[in-house]
């Protein structure tokens, strides 16, 4: 378990010369996510993390808003045929009185993504599944130069995509540029829910006053992480989707993309960003 | 419904320099589908060729081989509040006599990921669920100057990325360099769904003797839909994942990564890759 990185042989091709060697690749297993015994989701992922993948996850959905609707994470034993942990399974047992939300056969496409029907029901479900203060209400205000510093921040940190160029990364900032976690991981929905996860188990949940800043695109399902973990600013180093800037729009999250060097595009909340400074 | 972009409003900062204009994103609505009636999975796409997304997911999860498997795909009506289509919602009903899959609370991991609990459970299930022959027998061979050629041959098919930057592009090419299909898609495995439901359509499954090009990363489940596809050949411009190589190397499937100019790691299957032309 929690390797993050693994050796394959490869034949490599460089100015049409071939040659063996060993490389590194980014390790990837699903992650099956049971809720009080019941299985809810399987996420393929980087291991590592997984507990606060699985609460993260879970704080995305709206079924936990603070550590103490947890009563315990574990691993489930025996989960390979021989036996043997995979540590591929994890169960989170929730705390007496938290609501379990409705599972059921009509209700399975939970375990794809939190939205509804359409676009419209999707925005509804997010407004209303929130447990924190309406993120319009957050007065952090960050300044353009900062932002712009951030994905070079990030990619700094980013130790596994360097021996693989594979990895996502999420970073979550300070609106004073203080970094205060980074995640990377082979998918980036996982990324996020490891940042928020963390957060949640560390108490610091909504993340007020933050920055979240990912290494590719900003879609409808990263925006509304953003949103259901308190986080008003979402930076994206690549292009959002019309549904994440809806979703910002209505949800009062700044969403700034394309942020290259001191460039960008500000989608939503615009009255964040300090262009003077 | 169809939309493949949406145009929005936009600060954009250039150089220190605010100004609002508008901008065009890519489409991004969530695709329920239902399967003989009953909600299977939601996946966020780019709308666009949602019964070739539909009948290319239930390919990759072995429940269609072929056209003939299908009975019909329809838009489901009524499916907003007030009883307009949404066009979201799409069903497909099975003809008779095919194999429904047992979709209970138990396995609802089914609408996330065809994979089983762990990599070995996943392997397992991908050798014991496609319904063509292995992928081993296929003889196909591609010479590595052509595979070199065919990302900027993709790129330039990609007419959405080019005003949107944010699609994710799969092409379908023969052996010989021919274009057979490109689909792309806010998600890469929609992308890919909708190349093989519309191979399925067109009575075009198994793949064999076809070459795969992604334009992202080659993680588990995208070399899982060229095995069910039964398509010889997966290349992509950025890394693999470590799970993906395991898959190439039991299934037969060729694995090429880091495919950029006439450079690329070849991770599975190298006999079928032609270095003296």
């Amino acid at each position: 378990m929690g390797r993050v990185t693994e050796r394959r042989r490869v034949i490599r091709i460089r100015n049409g010369v071939a040659g063996a060697r060993a490389d590194t690749l980014v390790a990837e297993e699903p992650l099956e996510i049971r809720l009080n015994g019941k299985p809810l989701a399987i996420t393929m992922r980087t291991p590592g993390d997984d507990f606060a993948l699985a609460v993260g996850f879970l704080a995305s959905e709206g079924v936990l808003a603070s550590a103490s609707d947890v009563r315990a994470v574990t691993y489930c034993e025996g989960a390979a045929e021989d036996g043997t942990n995979t540590y591929n399974v994890v169960n989170v047992q929730l705390a007496a009185g938290v609501p379990v939300p409705d599972i059921t056969l009509e209700r399975n496409v939970y375990t794809t993504s939190s939205c509804g029907l359409c676009g419209k029901a999707s925005l509804d479900a997010v407004r209303t599944a929130t447990r924190f203060p309406g993120l319009g209400d957050d007065p952090v205000r960050v300044s353009a130069r900062l932002l712009g510093e951030l994905p070079d921040r990030l990619r700094a940190e980013q130790k596994v995509f360097d021996r693989t160029g594979a990895l996502h990364g999420a970073g979550l900032f300070s609106a004073g540029g203080e970094l205060i976690d980074v995640r990377e991981d082979v998918g980036r929905h996982n990324a996020v829910d490891k940042i928020v996860g963390r957060a949640l188990q560390a108490g610091r949940l909504p993340l007020a006053g933050s920055v979240l800043l990912v290494s590719g695109r900003a879609s409808f399902e990263l925006a509304q992480k953003a949103v259901m973990a308190g986080i008003p600013v979402l930076a994206a180093v690549s292009a959002p989707s019309s549904l994440a800037v809806d979703l910002a729009l209505e949800s009062g999250l700044t969403l700034v993309g394309f942020l290259r060097g001191g460039d960008m595009n500000i989608y939503a909340g615009e009255e964040r960003i300090d262009l003077t400074a």
